[in-house]
């Protein structure tokens, strides 16, 4: 693992590592902020997923988190969106390719080889992780923005106990059925819909529903809810009883003005969650 | 003047907006936060000037700002550094031409007939806020990051009466015995270190002072001390008894997670002066 930068930040640490990825064949770069409280011993962990076109720098610049993340005592690990590099596959498309892999493991040429996001958050960066920072691996939570939003809800429910708690800013909630999805689905895992199935935050909300609480927030004015389609994921959520929150925010976009607008709110939330 | 983009934010609206900047003879870019109260009147406005290599967007979208802002119920403008455009004099260095306008009325070719920045915040641009925006131009202040900072002391100190509070970031504090001064005061100014004083914070604060509170934060480990001189400006502000605090953080460098570490302090101390 090697350290790119580190810098103080709210009296915690900004670092960023990149590392050679064996999930993902390729090196790997990662954010994550240590609050002051990780020089006492080890502390919680949320993880925040992004969205399309991002790397970890996005949300590591622009959400507005570590302030939050230092009051209440919790790491933020900030991932990339997919492999990266001459030797990996891409697409021309913002939507496909490097910055867009939508946390699943390709099957497909020639996404196959390096396209892994699922292994890489679910198994290969938390072991890293739990390794080499003072975090307590057992308190675990997780969030993301738009793809990242649907990353984190389908890996929190098909891990079962591993996460405390599930939030996010506008994800894509039924990619199964938007053109945020279809056509990644079908180039990354196939055609046969039913391997799409646990990748799909409405469908996964509708069978397995998660073990703790759960938060959504959506603008309201987002120019991609006809992608997005929150109200499937909604009405998963009311159907199944599910603990939680969505709602709803009058005016706002997709921005990162969004985001870091409720970021405090959701930071509130997994630490009522990881501190309990 | 044109709307670039609009988001809502924190409640408010971070607006984006150009226009034809008669100061610097090109059409200037500027970002304006106006927080939620500014719908029922007008507010305050905040001044934050940026540094080298910045445009309106940085700070707009990484120093943290407008949370703050927000709960002060303070607008926060973010102008650009420089003039700009294929028609503008430039420079191969960073710290020279477009994006380094150091806050003056330059006087020298090829710089004199653009670069104008200080007419452009103490005259043009205040007029066309006060105009077109909800603001109450009788409670103004100012800060600004390192380039932005010295900016942000010499307008506030020569315009007395003008701003209620001053702060600054990792300011330039004695451009006219620094790398980062010398060079640029010459090419803008000509070798008459005359001309040179009042874009001396220390040397201006040395001989005016500034009739209100100030506050300065300096981070300790920051990589380019030895260009800032901070010390420098701290002698000048206890020598003249100047009503403030300097601060010293410990473990903190240059960057934006720096400023956004210590924003909410800033805005705290600025709202204290323009909302008493």
């Amino acid at each position: 693992m090697k350290t790119i930068s580190e810098n103080r930040c709210f009296g915690g640490v900004q670092g960023v590592y990149s590392h050679a990825s064996h999930a993902c064949g390729c090196d790997m770069t990662f954010g994550l902020y240590l609050p002051p409280q990780a020089a006492q011993g080890p502390v919680p962990l949320l993880w925040y997923l992004s969205g399309l076109t991002c790397t970890h720098e996005n949300a590591m610049t622009k959400a507005a988190a570590q302030g939050h993340a230092a009051r209440a005592g919790i790491a933020v690990v900030f991932p990339d969106t997919s492999p990266r590099g001459p030797g990996v596959a891409n697409d021309e498309a913002y939507d496909l390719g490097q910055g867009a892999g939508f946390y699943v493991n390709a099957t497909q040429a020639p996404w196959a080889p390096h396209f892994r996001m699922w292994d890489y958050i679910a198994e290969e960066l938390p072991a890293l992780l739990g390794d080499r920072f003072a975090l307590d691996m057992g308190r675990q939570a997780i969030t993301g923005h738009s793809m990242g939003g649907h990353g984190a809800l389908t890996l929190a429910m098909a891990h079962p106990g591993r996460f405390r708690s599930v939030s996010a800013f506008a994800p894509i909630a039924n990619p199964s059925r938007s053109d945020w999805g279809r056509g990644q689905l079908t180039a990354y895992l196939g055609a046969d819909e039913d391997s799409w199935q646990r990748h799909d935050a409405s469908v996964a909300m509708a069978r397995d529903g998660f073990d703790g609480p759960v938060l959504i927030d959506q603008g309201a004015d987002d120019q991609f809810l006809a992608l997005l389609k929150p109200e499937t994921l909604a009405q998963a959520m009311a159907t199944r009883r599910q603990e939680g929150t969505f709602r709803m925010q009058k005016g706002y976009d997709h921005s990162y003005f969004f985001v870091s607008t409720f970021m405090g709110d959701h930071v509130d939330f997994h630490a009522g969650a990881l501190l309990a």
